[in-house]
């Protein structure tokens, strides 16, 4: 251990197939797209700045080979937290509304909190949570209890 | 659009095999590793918190199926910034000596910066950058230029 390596996750970036249509589902959940071109989107987001970039590009960058299977779960998922516990089931109606696939549906989870499942249109899978004693910076950076 | 879903990207969870070596991993960073238990570990990290869970709990409550294809590239990467240019080859140094994989040497980026890659013992792809201009809050959050 010399720590020189900062404890962060300050950008998480997607690699996706079809950026204008992704980049899009997140502006329908009224999220700020700010970069523009074809290649490269980010989203100006509280925690982490949440990216958008070709997947052949990204995984060219990463010297890494992209999968060929495009339906199944990447392994990971995001996290929104919000500040009370219904509004876990409006947010999830906005993704309804922003034709996001809802993949589970809120219930109260045996750490104490209440939360769903959602993906955006390439099956990146995004959890909608409210932590009892959560709170926030001033962007929306959480703050553990 | 209907503005019940706040911008933010609060927690990264990666789906892991084997926790305990990859919280090991992450720990010989220099990172402080905060949850007991055998399914679960979360790091007290800049931007957003960068969390551990046993891969099949994690897509069976998101309703996913886990990829057979463990060696491939997740289509993601987490992105470290740092404040300065030679920190990037300084941190990569910290990756080697916790026997962390190096994907990609550190190159200049036509965005300007410069950017290495490395992967975590279940190839989870970080990226190690300097912008120029990126600025941090208190905790490492990045505020972006």
């Amino acid at each position: 251990m010399t720590g020189k390596m900062p404890p962060r996750l300050n950008v998480l970036t997607l690699g996706v197939r079809d950026l204008p249509k992704v980049r899009a589902f997140y502006e329908a959940l009224g999220w700020e797209s700010l970069s523009e071109g074809e290649e490269f989107a980010r989203f100006q987001t509280g925690g982490a700045t949440l990216a958008l970039y070709s997947l052949g590009l990204l995984a060219g960058e990463a010297n890494m080979r992209p999968s060929e299977d495009s339906g199944s779960f990447g392994g990971f998922t995001c996290a929104v937290l919000v500040e009370e516990e219904g509004m876990v089931d409006e947010a999830l109606e906005t993704v309804r509304v922003a034709c996001g696939r809802v993949l589970a549906e809120p219930v109260a989870r045996e750490w104490g909190g209440r939360s769903g499942y959602f993906a955006d249109p390439e099956d990146n899978v995004w959890e909608l949570a409210w932590m009892p004693g959560a709170t926030f910076d001033e962007w929306g950076g959480l703050i553990w209890p």
